[in-house]
């Protein structure tokens, strides 16, 4: 039986995976799990949207033209214009999703080697993408004490090596909620600038900012017209995860062409998603409020029912919809795993994902957890109870030896 | 401005793009362009699939299983059982269309470096997922005079090197329209049993079969179990290439682990095309035996047609909606750019697939072409006498310096 190959047997298995079979049995038992470990929003998806989909009046569903429907990217422009970024339709490639986005922008940017410099803890997926690349992902550590903020320039610069070829930053940020402000941005800029990188700017929670938090996009630096990629998706925005709509967005023609052949060799985005996206680009103002409105309470009422649990410390974070907690534990992959495994109250449990997965050497997440707030307020309120009791609970128990 | 990646710059433009903007200004000058150079059938889809879409009643749209849903993997296990394929729903992934299968595939089980056999010609597109793989290509010549059957075990032999490290087929093939016989599967086999290699079988065009001829999958052969991968998409079957839902079928656990983790990356393939895909499984067969029909009176006529044209030889393909003919020309990127820029007759011109695409080596092409009979019968005779005054109207011209 031939063996297969090393990337292969590499990709990793995110932590949360691993947990899926405890949370299965836990259900079997009659458990009732709160899923906070996935960014799949409750939320309903734009009616104007969906109508589009059910008003379908084509008979063959064909393919699109390979960097998506010029009508979509045409109303995109309009979109991105009222974000204050600036593009034509033909600097646009719509991807499966931004995950597509991803993986084309660093096999089209990147030799396999390349290092990419990432502030962590990050979106776990980047480092299955980067691996598919032969991407070396260099992390970039940022502190539960400072908010993840952006370091110092100078924490930067001791990180670049000759192979350094980039930068990514996903803003708002999942996992940490955190909106980098101007000064950051300026920073990232100055060092992107001096050594000719390219700087990745995942923005696919731009609509997720509170607080009157103002999301600055990457696409806005000046000097890096041509080293700016923006990765963008209809995911979150519209709560149209499974549309798989993404964007690949970038000034520079050469890097364009590139990852348009990537695009041509895989035919088409989806039609469907497509149809769906360009209808969603009509979704009312009040949509977004209305959500907005609703992740505010949610995240309250997390925060600051995590903050009030003895020894939980919780930075409040002002976008997208998640939040890192470090909590009084040694081990969140097997404190994770005895929530599924061994506790509840009143009949509920508490799914989270543990932080392990977001940083390069899980070591450094093994205290905290990613908790996402999709979930309706009374459920969140629960949660938060669940996770004070359990935390009671577990002081005593031997963590996994 | 930081330099793109080698992948970047030298994954292929095929020759088919090369000729757009010439067909787009043909198209401007008032000329009708007889577009026989894609795959995109014009035949509807199945009513079952539209309405389905058309009654969607969700109203979030949601990430689905990184596999696909369920109950659409178990309806696939029947359709495949009539097809003689006997799987279960977790030896399937469902992928962004065939594409994605092919490039998880090549990405899960070759090294960079590996070597892959390929008989040529073969579609275009696998020479990009092998690059972006790191995947070396080795073309297996075979010939339009044999009708492009497969050549002697020998000629596979002397192939083979200590990187070889899988086989891939197209069957029913694109671009030759060819299916493999028993005898021919048989050496398959027995070669890649022999020297324990991955056996990749592209058989999306499964339906398409003419004149009684049975389509035998790889799935089928006996003691490369764990060896065969199958590629399969909804695109051709069902006329829904905009519908990007495609699969990864094998029956090695540690392959399918691995390729699953490629597909947890990218979190889920299409919700929309999923449902229309699910839904499609109940399509008359009625439905089938109809499109068979409408495709062999319209390979007839193509293919009858060309092998009228003096100087013109095109083997009579039995499956698929493609065929490959050689034709007395020297050049025929510059022929089919020449048709459109500078031929008309009664104020039509064709569109064709220069064959130099389908080839490890494009002069190996260079006298031959791609034609699809995805259009109507009218359409088609009148592109075979279209191409029978071209060729005289040619026979004078200068060939590209």
């Amino acid at each position: 039986m031939p063996s297969i190959s090393t990337k292969g047997r590499l990709m990793p298995a995110s932590p949360i995976r691993k947990l899926v079979p405890f949370a299965e049995a836990a259900k079997l038992r009659g458990t009732k799990v709160i899923h906070l470990n996935i960014g799949q929003p409750d939320i309903a998806s734009p009616e104007v949207a969906l109508n589009a989909i059910r008003n379908l009046d084509r008979t063959v569903i064909e393919y699109s033209h390979s960097a998506g429907y010029e009508s979509y990217r045409k109303g995109l422009v309009s979109y991105y214009a009222e974000h204050d970024i600036h593009i034509n339709h033909e600097q646009i490639i719509i991807t499966n999703g931004g995950s597509e986005a991803l993986l084309f922008g660093m096999m089209a940017c990147f030799e396999p080697g390349d290092e990419l410099i990432i502030p962590e803890p990050f979106y776990a997926n980047y480092n299955s993408f980067a691996l598919a690349a032969g991407v070396k992902v260099v992390p970039l550590p940022t502190t539960i004490e400072d908010g993840f903020a952006l370091p110092p320039i100078s924490t930067f610069r001791s990180l670049i090596t000759p192979r350094t070829k980039g930068i990514l930053i996903c803003n708002p940020g999942n996992p940490t909620g955190r909106i980098y402000g101007a000064e950051e941005l300026q920073r990232l800029r100055d060092i992107v600038k001096e050594h000719d990188l390219f700087l990745f700017a995942d923005e696919v929670y731009r609509e997720f900012c509170y607080d009157g938090a103002k999301h600055i996009s990457c696409m806005t630096l000046e000097g890096i017209d041509q080293q700016v990629v923006l990765i963008d998706s209809v995911s979150k925005r519209y709560s149209m995860c499974g549309a798989r709509v993404g964007a690949f967005i970038t000034r520079n023609a050469e890097l364009y062409d590139a990852v348009l052949k990537f695009a041509q060799a895989r035919l088409s985005p989806p039609t469907f998603g497509q149809i769906a996206s360009e209808a969603a680009l009509n979704t009312p103002k009040s949509y977004f409020e209305a959500v907005t409105a609703e992740y505010v309470q949610r995240r309250d009422i997390l925060v600051n029912g995590l903050n009030g649990i003895p020894g939980v410390i919780c930075p409040k974070p002002n976008g997208a919809f998640y939040c890192v907690a470090q909590l009084p534990i040694a081990d969140s992959d097997y404190f994770c795993q005895w929530l599924l495994e061994s506790f509840q109250l009143d009949g509920y449990t508490v799914m989270m994902a543990p932080a392990t997965g977001f940083y390069a050497q899980p070591e450094s997440g093994k205290k905290q957890v990613r908790l996402a707030y999709v979930l309706e307020k009374d459920l969140l309120q629960r949660a938060v109870v669940v996770l004070k009791e359990a935390l009671k609970a577990y002081s005593g128990v031997a963590e996994r030896p």
